[in-house]
C-alpha cells in the first residue's frame, strides 16, 4: 500500500454527435442487429468526424473548467494522430497552451489508468500540481469489417481528468494500485501496422489487414478471467478490503461479457458502471468517459471506493484503488 | 524542489553491428561525405538488422545484470514493432519475464528523461522498487534519402537503466527536473504517418513520404535555443547551482551543432558527452546510450552531479538533475 494523497478535481467527456447503430453496422459486416447486440452488449457506437486531438481537447476543456491551465498534460491515448511529434502535443496545440510539459503514455485500454497512477505519483511528490489526462480514440476507421465481433465493439469518444493534491483534511486518495502484463497473450489483440513490423510503401509483407484492429475476443476473455482474479485479490487482501467494501466500478468497457464477470466475481449489479450499450468500447477512453459520466450522473460521492480498471492488450490488467 | 532518493543502480547498451560510413551513405542521399560529416557532425552510424524489441532486450539484459528481474518495465521508444499492443510487451517477452507490469511512454527523443523522471516519482512513493527503463530505435529504414540533412543524422541502437531506492546513507538523487512544451514548433520535427491523420490503405491523402522522417534543422535550433536556456536557468536558481557545479552532461544527441551549443552555454567541453560522431541520433536511445557509455568509460563517479536531458519534438525541453 502506497497512498498517494491526491484529488480528481474535475472529470470532462467529449462524445462524436453521429451514432451508427447497430442496425446500421449490420449491412457492413453481413451479421444481424441481434447477433451484434447479444454478442457484444454493443446498441449504439459514436463515429468520429474530428480528430482525436480536437476531441481530447474538448474533453479537456470541460474537465479544465474555470481553473488555472494543468502544469502538466498527459496524452493516454492509443489511436495517435501522428508517429512524431507524439499527440500530447496536439491536444496542447488545440487547448491553446504553451510552455506545458507535454507527453503520452500508451498501453491500449489501459493508458487511462496508468496515467492516473504515474501521475498521482508525480503530485505526490510535488513534482506537479494540476495534471491534466486526456485519452481520445478515433479507432472506428481502423475496425475490420471482415471481423463482426471486433468491428462490432469499438466507438470513439474521448475523456480527461485534472488530479491535484487532496486538500488537507479531505480524504480522496489514490490508495493503492496493481498491474501485471502477460505477453503470452499478445497475440490476442492486435494492431500489427504503424511500427516496423509493417510498415507501409517500403515492405513486401504489409497489407491492408495489418493496418485494422483484431481481436481473438473468447481466448482474451479466457486468459483474462484468472488474472484479473488474481489481481483483485492481492489488492483486496492488502488493503484489508472485502468485494462489499467497494462503492463504484469504474471498468474499461472491454465487451458485455468482461463486464459481467464483474458480477460473477461478487460485486453488486448497481455499483459496475456501463456504458458500452451506447457508446462501445472506446479502447482507452472508455474508462474515463465511465468515470466521468458516473460524475455527471451524481453516482460518486467523495469518499466512495471507487476500483477503476479492468484488462487491455498486451495482455495487461491493471486497478487502481480511489477514494473519490 | 522535489527531490526523488533513487539511484540509477545500473546501464546497459547495444548496439547494432552494421556500420553505415558517411562514405557509403553520401551514394545514397547525393551529399558528399565531407558535407555530411561537416554539417552533422556524424561519422558513423549503425544499422538495425533485428527488431526493436530484440535490440532492447539486449541491452535490458546487461542492464538487468545478474540481479533480481524488475517489477515494472518501462518502455521509451519512439519507433514501436507495432501500434497494439505497445512496444513494452514485446520487450518483456525477449526478456522471457512474465506478469511483470509493463507499459510505453512517448515523447520521441525526450522519451528516457520522461520515463526517468515517472520512474523517479514511482520508486520515491514506493510504488515500484526496481524498474526497468528501455529505449531502442530501429529509425534509420523511416530516414528521408530525398532530405540529406536529416538522412544523414539517423542512427539505431537501445539502452537501458534500472532504477531503486537509494540505499540508505548514499547520496543518489534524482535532484531537480524542468520541462517544457511548445506546439509552435510540432511541424519542425514530423513522422505524419502511423495514426489518423495519414493511414495508408484506406486514405487517399496518405503517400509514401508521410513515412519518412522530416526534420527542419536550422528552425528547430533557433526555436530550441532560447527554451533550453530558460530552462537551464530555471533549474539552476532553483537548485542554487552554478554551471561549474556540473560534472557531466549526458545530452541528447540531436545534432553537431545543438550539442555545441552547450560549450557556448558556458559547460566545459570536457564535461559534455559526445558520441554522435560514431553512433548518430538514436532519437530516444541517444540519452541512455550516452549514460551507458559515460558509465562504462568509468567517467561518472558516485556523487557527480549530471545534467540529462536536450530537446526533442514537439518541440519539448526537458532536463534531470541527477546525483549519480
Amino acid at each position: 500500500m502506497n497512498t498517494q494523497k491526491v484529488k480528481i478535481v474535475s472529470t470532462g467527456i467529449y462524445i462524436p454527435p453521429k451514432v451508427q447503430t447497430s442496425a446500421e453496422l449490420s449491412r457492413l459486416i453481413g451479421r444481424s442487429e441481434d447477433w451484434i447486440i447479444s454478442r457484444t452488449g454493443v446498441v449504439n457506437r459514436h463515429i468520429a468526424e474530428e480528430p482525436m486531438d480536437a476531441m481530447g481537447a474538448k474533453a479537456a476543456h470541460v474537465a479544465l473548467q474555470n481553473g488555472p491551465p494543468p502544469d502538466c498534460i498527459i496524452n493516454a491515448s492509443t489511436t495517435p494522430l501522428q508517429l512524431i511529434p507524439d499527440s500530447s502535443v496536439f491536444i496542447q496545440k488545440e487547448l491553446g497552451l504553451d510552455g506545458i510539459p507535454s507527453w503520452s503514455v500508451q498501453a491500449t485500454c489501459l493508458s487511462f489508468v496508468i496515467a492516473l497512477n504515474s501521475a498521482a505519483a508525480l503530485v505526490q511528490t510535488g513534482v506537479y500540481k494540476r495534471v491534466l489526462i486526456v485519452s481520445s480514440e478515433t479507432g472506428t476507421p481502423w475496425r475490420d469489417l471482415n471481423e463482426p465481433e471486433s468491428a462490432a465493439l469499438f466507438g470513439d469518444g474521448a475523456a480527461a481528468v485534472v488530479i491535484e493534491p487532496a486538500p488537507e483534511g479531505e480524504q480522496s486518495r489514490l490508495c493503492d494500485w496493481v498491474m501485471t502484463t502477460w505477453p503470452k497473450g499478445a497475440d490476442s489483440t492486435e494492431f500489427r501496422g504503424a511500427g516496423s513490423r509493417r510498415p507501409p510503401f517500403i515492405s513486401d509483407v504489409t497489407r491492408p489487414e495489418d493496418y485494422l484492429f483484431h481481436m481473438k475476443g473468447p481466448k482474451i476473455f479466457r486468459f483474462a478471467i484468472p488474472r484479473a482474479k488474481e489481481a483483485l485479490e492481492v489488492l483486496f487482501k492488502r488493503n484489508n478490503l472485502e468485494i462489499k467494501d467497494i462503492d463504484r466500478l469504474i471498468l474499461h468497457q472491454a465487451s458485455g461479457k468482461a463486464i459481467e464477470q464483474y458480477v460473477h466475481y461478487g460485486f453488486e449489479r448497481e455499483k459496475v458502471e456501463k456504458n458500452l450499450d451506447e457508446y462501445g468500447n472506446c479502447i482507452s477512453a472508455s474508462i474515463p468517459m465511465t468515470l466521468a459520466l458516473a460524475d455527471r450522473k451524481g453516482r460518486l460521492k467523495r469518499g466512495d471506493n471507487l476500483l477503476i480498471g479492468g484488462t487491455g492488450a498486451g495482455l495487461s490488467v491493471a486497478f487502481a484503488l480511489l477514494k473519490w
